[in-house]
């Protein structure tokens, strides 16, 4: 087994190397004005005509000879008759010769077949576009290196240009690499992973002005991938080969460019993103990303994104930046620049923002994702409540019509996504999962608009209440009810173990899988292991956790686990066997400020919708008896 | 001759009023995800699969059952048989039945051909990627009506869909009428217009995502008109008519939309803008847009662009905002709203901002343009210096780029934007033509970076300085020298009148055409006159302004006008013939400041630049042998 390590180059000084190697001779090309949209000039354009061509009537009206009318006023109306002192002109006419001036229509009063009456005298030239007046022949419309919007395109067709040199679009070349890579479409079996990291690099590109080619997919053998690195190279400005970028037994790409050509970096001093690869083949820039999706996208934006703006001769455009607070710690390693995939949310007038599962292969993250953290090399991190700067990835409007939803997980919220936009196409809602406890805590600290709590209080048998009026001294807060639900073992169809209980569950050894500490489903469980005086150590997989009712199906459906606690929808969308343990209450908790905010108000609209209540119950497993009906707290 | 007038709706009302009565029923269509950027979701998105379907080894390594290996530490370290105790495995293999950890190479020791070594325990699931780590079934991946970006294609990738439901494109036809009207591409002459406006409104709904359709030329016949709109109907979703909006005789649309459906709005109390149309026809909204450039675009935002979004289920994306300083005073009519096109630049730390050009014609002026100031209908303008809010066409980070020249025009300066975009992308140059006196006073009270001036003083005989001494007391500005140019006559060819002096135009009663007011070649011509004893009421057409050397020519070329002072490059640029007055220094007045900032200093190198002095040269009529050469200051 071979050992190659990574360098921890700087992510700026990499960069820096890269762009100070490439230097583009950028292609130009001729195309009609009308398809020109967003491309950029590659010359200099000047009018060639004027706009427009001719002294032209401003006005719907007559056009006269500016000096037979200056005896006129109101006391004397002056007589003017068609052909001898006037001709009826509409906006655009040409002013025909020996004419110098427009009346418009509203000034003049018709007294006869061919004859008006005016009551004041017309400037010469007055209400008469000058030749040029638009646009003037010889005038610079847009410079070199200028985008082009639709403004610019009227302007350089009224000048009389019809095709224009522009430059071409960087031509980019996507080898995917892998030999567990199927293509999309394919119903992945064990070992294989779709290839979706290359449509993701050609969007990319795409918006970024580039023209993106997406190669079939390589084997990770180094002969294929060589073969198609020079078969790309001849037509790609730019060619990027997507995974095998680290240094394991089947990493390739470092081979394939160091036999090629130079290798200039490999491996940056940034997480994710570490094993990227920048290297140069005949003058043009091989980059190698990494496989993991959030590390090979951001990497892209990195160093191929700059090459592209370079490329076009623009100024790569930066993204709005953002203050927020910290809802949560984050801790960092040192010595390694971070990059947080955040969400950002607007409560009580402050940003909060909340950093999204860190894992590079989540590309649910960046789905989700408001905008990013950098955590500096020498950072160990921020603590809760710090201001931090946030990178935004979407409109900061968004943020502000975006509802925040923090604690438990339940499907009925991500139907509520869509019955929200159906009811106001400016509402977002941003859902994470932290469980009951993280949710009550959200709204405790104003991180949140709303929380799913399903807290069972052994004691009193009542749900949600107790833990209120421990944890928030039960004050400012109003609890809304939005669904009963069904909770039970998920197991194998079939439920081969024949699970009824906690004490089949020890009694067959199965394997176990959790949820996470403080989510209402665990505390569920731990009290059916009270109840019955059975120890956490006899739970085999008692400490392994997932973070939603569907992860934990997943886990029983794949087989990593035997049984697990959730809810009927999740066991239903991975065909297993869910035998029922009880219904619980599913509630919302917020502030009373928002209850009664316009937002909060929109949110109620939503749930007591029959369309929305009518969704959810064909999910299964789901009462909406008590949808909307207040379960504590004064309104 | 008829008289209609237009109504004077409150354009926030118009909008009301069409967006209540226009209720879309959106079509639905299936496109393969790869395709799918920027469209909009029919339906919620839910994962079909998981992202791994399967438990993948997350590092390269070996796979280990964890249970085996609780033994291992420093002082005891455990050996391990391959095939027995572990199997090898890159990133993303499947982890094999039995086995439940992974231990990454770099921990890993080996010690033979198939045994390793390890120095500490596993813990069970450590370092493999849980089933639905990235993407898991049933999880829903984006709700309805949402906008979609490269990650969402990813992860709907990942979640094993191929194909999708989104929102058809909002189909819209444009039908632009006129007599006047040729198409792109004829050499236009007396009396017509090349049609662009077309371009122009469907590049900005392809912006906006609607799929626009660009019909042909309709003559000005109500009969043709009322074809088209017919045609037109089945396949569109809204139908734009541009131009016949107004009530003139040949303004048709109003009787069209009439006779096939309803009216709803017919003129709105804005400016540029005024004979705006709203009409619906079989639940379809018919848009008449005003003729002139500007107020069509305008009207197109208001009206069409709030359409498209709402057949899209998505909110309107907001401009944003920024307070500026006003540079000079605006005076506005009372009664109704106007919308200004504005120049905005940062100078000394502050942003200015400057009104363009006012005509609903100039579509120059929205090529220009940085963003729009709105005037309520119920103010009479504002002062200059007085703090308004701008709604920015373009980013802040190009503004804060932006060398803003406020000044006498000089074709140089048009050369000036490109070779400053070829030295650095990031740069622009936006220039605005107030005449030499205009520019002084400009750089005087803060509100441009440089000027360009040339104001020869009569009594030195020295060209600048004087003024500025006179006006700007001399102090902390630098006067740095662009060019000598050539100012003459400017007459047709051949010189019919035989012009050589100011005695010629007198003697000739030849049609002059001035400068506007502030003007170097206005004082120039003044000082000729005054030389001469001769008074200005002797000049015909002493009055008639234009505001560039190009625009004087055009006049002189289109026969409006018979002579004109100007600068021998505007004069080739019109086939004109040019009789030489004499040679002036045109230079560029700016502060110490900014003589000294970045951007200062790039703009000499730029003039120094042996390219760009070969490139104004050839224009004929310049000297650049003092260029960048600084005639006054200290610096």
């Amino acid at each position: 087994m071979r050992k190659i390590y990574l360098n921890n180059t700087l992510r700026s000084q990499a960069k820096q190397i890269l762009l100070e190697k490439v230097d583009f001779t950028p292609k130009k090309e001729t195309i009609p004005v009308t398809a020109a949209l967003g491309r950029v000039t590659a010359e200099a354009l000047f009018a060639e005509c004027s706009m427009p061509s001719y002294p032209a009537s401003a006005m719907d009206g007559i056009t006269v000879k500016a000096q037979e009318t200056y005896g006129a006023n109101d006391q004397n109306p002056l007589v003017l008759t068609e052909g001898k002192n006037y001709l009826v002109v509409d906006t655009g006419d040409p002013i025909p010769e020996g004419f110098d001036a427009v009346i418009k229509i509203e000034d003049v009063q018709p007294i006869g077949e061919n004859q008006v009456e005016i009551m004041a005298p017309a400037a010469p030239w007055q209400h008469v576009r000058p030749v040029g007046e638009d646009v003037v022949a010889g005038e610079i419309i847009v410079p070199a290196f200028h985008y082009l919007t639709p403004p610019d395109l009227g302007a350089i067709l009224a000048g009389g240009k019809e095709q224009i040199k522009v430059l071409a679009k960087p031509k980019v070349t996507i080898i995917p690499t892998g030999d567990e890579l199927v293509t999309p479409g394919t119903r992945a079996k064990v070992g294989e992973i779709i290839e979706f990291n290359g449509t993701v690099i050609a969007n990319y590109l795409r918006q970024w002005g580039a023209e993106p080619y997406l190669h079939e997919i390589v084997r990770d053998k180094l002969r294929n991938l060589k073969q198609a690195v020079e078969e790309a190279l001849p037509h790609s400005d730019v060619v990027i080969i997507n995974a095998g970028s680290s240094a394991g037994r089947e990493d390739f790409t470092v081979h394939v460019i160091e036999s090629m050509g130079e290798v200039l970096v490999h491996g940056i001093a940034t997480r994710p993103g570490k094993p990227t690869i920048l290297g140069i083949i005949e003058g043009k820039p091989v980059i190698g990303l990494p496989g993991y999706p959030v590390s090979a996208y951001l990497a892209l934006d990195w160093f191929v994104k700059p090459l592209i703006y370079k490329y076009l001769h623009l100024a790569e455009p930066q993204r709005p930046r953002l203050k927020a607070k910290l809802g949560r710690r984050i801790v960092s390693e040192m010595g390694s620049e971070e990059f947080v995939r955040m969400t950002v949310g607007f409560i009580n007038g402050n940003y909060v923002a909340n950093p999204l599962n860190r894992g590079a292969g989540v590309t649910m993250s960046l789905v989700k994702a408001h905008g990013l953290l950098t955590i500096p090399a020498e950072s160990l991190g921020y603590e809760q409540g710090e201001e931090v700067e946030i990178e935004l990835l979407r409109p900061e409007q968004e943020l502000k019509n975006t509802l925040v939803a923090v604690g438990s997980h339940d499907l009925t919220l991500d139907l509520l996504a869509t019955a929200l936009r159906r009811i106001d196409p400016r509402l977002f809602l941003s859902s994470s999962h932290v469980g009951s406890m993280g949710g009550m805590m959200a709204i405790k600290k104003g991180e949140a608009h709303l929380a799913g709590v399903h807290l069972f209080d052994s004691q009193t048998g009542e749900y949600n209440i107790p833990y209120l009026e421990k944890y928030l001294g039960g004050e400012n807060v109003i609890l809304v009810n939005l669904v009963y639900r069904m909770q039970g073992w998920m197991v194998s169809p079939g439920n081969p173990l024949d699970i009824r209980n906690v004490r089949d569950i020890v009694r067959t050894r199965a394997l176990f899988i959790n949820r996470q500490k403080g989510a209402g489903t665990r505390l569920l469980f731990d009290y059916l292991l009270q109840q019955e005086g059975i120890s956490t150590s006899e739970i085999l997989g008692y400490h392994r956790e997932e973070y939603s009712h569907l992860n934990v199906a997943a886990a029983v459906a794949a087989g990593t686990a035997q049984v697990g606690l959730g809810i009927l929808s999740a066991a239903r969308a991975y065909h297993l066997d869910f035998v029922p343990v009880g219904e619980e209450r599913y509630d919302l908790l917020m502030t009373r400020d928002f209850y009664h905010s316009s937002l909060g108000q929109t949110l109620l609209q939503v749930i007591k919708d029959p369309v929305f209540q009518q969704e959810v119950e064909t999910l299964g497993g789901y009462s909406m008896r008590d949808a909307g009906k207040v379960m504590y707290g004064y309104v």
